[in-house]
């Protein structure tokens, strides 16, 4: 089965939002066993909206279109499909009682705005909407279904689970297996040129892709057939190939996120982990805590961002910060000894840089970063990266690395 | 003129990547008065991608593809766009020079899959990657330009701004205007009600859109025209009415984030701030450190993830944790008050919350937070939120959340 993903707004188009749910559906259906042919981002306008449907719907079985559903003018979709599939709005009492209900529980009163919303087209199922006050719409035209869904990413993602997949699942048929092999560490041309030998001579239905973001990339390896558990074999025997020829760069499976596989391991050998932070101001913590459990091995940490904070807190000399600046190899290593005292943790890692995209000088340029993992019972390790001129992707690219370094510290030290 | 965004790849289509650079490109050529007609995300496919090029072109002036041109073997945009055009590929030199330069730089050397990349297109402009190894490329067909770019993000940027921009801006001639207005602390449905008076007498060629996000609702006023000072005028009439209905409820323009916002405030005040984070573990201190020069107010903070680094270094009372919990507002007001003095800092804010999915009780439910500011020389502000089910949204929501308070906090005590 086809599908093929319609997202409108303007705001998407002249990019003031990010489609976060065209991703997230391609996702869900992939796991389904549903193809995604095609993702479009549309205006408001009727007539690209009529044009778009007629042209995807040659393309696959079921259009599922996000967006356009709010209680405010900007939101034509509906007198639009309802216009497509020639039907027209009626007052829909069970969607305003609904409505009503979820306001009442935020203490809060139907407007004007709400029952307007609750104006929806004869001729189509409502899907109920959990999450929110727009519901769903399905339409159906011979064996094709065109499923309208509201912008907001948690209650489009509410209909998809409640209300889309059951109506979808009975339907597919084609087979599809894929595995991801996660890395960290080394480039894209690194880890192709390594594996070669092995992709250059699989099955011709056999597919290899490479994910790379700042540090990591993900190789994906999909068979298509009939079988499930052929391809599934098939799959199974490239993935261990391949991870044989890559060693320790290769760290786990199936989007195990960098994070993820540092509390497996932590949770393994009985570890709390520490942060020190200054120029990654908390987002290391931030995506450590973003995955429940993480109280397990994560007792929190500090952000020392001045130089007082690493003074007071972290015990780093003043005549180290005099001598060698924040931002130096000897900050870092005083900085992760003193973190494991300050939070009486196993296990720690600091991080001091040049972010950017000001701050740099001739010695010390934008990009540079520092970083030391301390231990209760084993040598610290002290590194140094060269990051970009970007102050986002260098934060982003230097938790990668403090993750990838302390799967690393780990696995070297405590087996 | 009118442009679409192509960006190619299977891992677009089954989610596995979420498309951020057609927001990006997006936005930058609505900057420029360049419309964005349509975004399509399509497969790697020889077929799908001659199709697409065949459909956009119809729409507009410029086609811009982005991805499918790394070193791996999953790309094939490049053999497919020299065939549409009806060329074939060469060595070219200079590209592999360049690449070898930089590849020098980072102390390695080219692979025979650098050397493949080098084999480019005859018949096109190469536009060189400052960024990268895979150069862009730029095909002309009569007045129309197709640009094919990799789909790295960085490297998308550095060619579109130094090498696609030049090439379209002397082209461009309609005028757009628009103007944002930033709003934090209340829903979309609220604000459109209590702008309707102004928004249902705009004339036809302005236009609204409203663009909410957790606990931000960002409204845009668009016009469109032939002069643009007329436009302007008109624009920032309405917006001046729009704003003076909302009150405090709007806090800025164009995008200005809450971060940006707050660190104008504590400049003009003279304030140094510090954040004492449980549930949010470091979000709150990412989001101000993720802006340049947030060291003029951001002292740091502490990730107080467990209770015990919540009394060792803040000084809450082991009884308090006792008798009302972490997540309670006796916990979150002593937490405030510490944090002031853990980091000498003259406003504070902390944060306790359960973020889920699980860790609720009846009493203390997943989305039930927390939050109080202290302030050296006012009185503390405590309060609660109920977010969601969603820990990432929960953590989102209690940082904008935390950012909408202490605003309003500074406005009321300090002017």
């Amino acid at each position: 089965m086809k599908a093929a993903i319609i997202a409108i707004g303007d705001e998407l188009l002249i990019g003031q939002t990010i489609d976060t749910n065209s991703a997230w559906i391609g996702n869900y259906l992939y796991e389904h066993n549903i193809e995604v042919v095609e993702n479009r981002s549309i205006s408001d306008k009727k007539d690209d909206i009529i044009r778009t449907i007629e042209e995807v719907k040659s393309l696959c079985d079921i259009v599922l279109i996000t967006g356009g559903l709010g209680p405010t003018k900007d939101d034509i979709t509906k007198e639009t499909l309802a216009e497509y599939f020639g039907t027209t709005l009626r007052f829909h009492e069970q969607t305003f009682e609904r409505l009503t209900e979820i306001l009442t529980n935020f203490g809060r009163e139907p407007k004007e705005s709400h029952r307007l919303q609750c104006h929806l087209p004869i001729d189509c199922e409502i899907l109920p909407n959990r999450m929110g006050t727009a519901p769903g719409m399905l339409f159906r035209s011979g064996e094709q279904m065109f499923v309208s869904m509201p912008g907001v990413p948690y209650e489009m993602k509410s209909i998809m689970e409640h209300e889309v997949m059951p109506r979808l699942s009975p339907r597919v048929s084609e087979a599809i297996y894929h595995k991801t092999i996660m890395t960290s560490g080394e480039g894209e041309s690194v880890i192709a040129d390594m594996i070669s030998p092995i992709v250059d001579h699989l099955s011709p239905h056999l597919s290899v892709a490479y994910l790379p973001s700042l540090g990591t990339v993900r190789i994906r390896i999909t068979a298509r057939g009939q079988e499930r558990a052929t391809l599934q074999s098939e799959v199974d025997h490239a993935v261990e190939q391949v991870v044989d020829i890559l060693g320790p760069i290769a760290y786990g499976y199936n989007d195990l996120s960098l994070e993820e596989h540092l509390m497996h391991l932590c949770n393994k050998h009985n570890l709390m982990l520490t942060t020190a932070e200054s120029c990654t101001g908390g987002y290391v913590g931030h995506k450590i805590t973003s995955r429940s459990g993480s109280s397990s091995y994560f007792v929190g940490g500090i952000v020392s961002y001045s130089n007082e904070q690493k003074v007071k807190h972290l015990g780093v000399k003043t005549d180290t910060l005099m001598q060698h600046g924040a931002v130096s190899s000897e900050t870092v290593t005083e900085m992760a000894t003193g973190a494991l005292s300050f939070a009486d943790a196993d296990i720690s890692v600091s991080i001091s840089g040049i972010a950017g995209p000001t701050g740099g000088t001739e010695e010390k340029p934008v990009g540079l970063i520092w970083m030391s993992i301390a231990s209760s019972s084993h040598p610290s390790h002290t590194f140094k990266i060269m990051a970009s001129k970007n102050r986002k992707l260098n934060i982003e690219y230097a938790a990668n690395k403090a993750f990838d370094m302390l799967r690393r510290y780990i696995t070297k030290h405590y087996g």
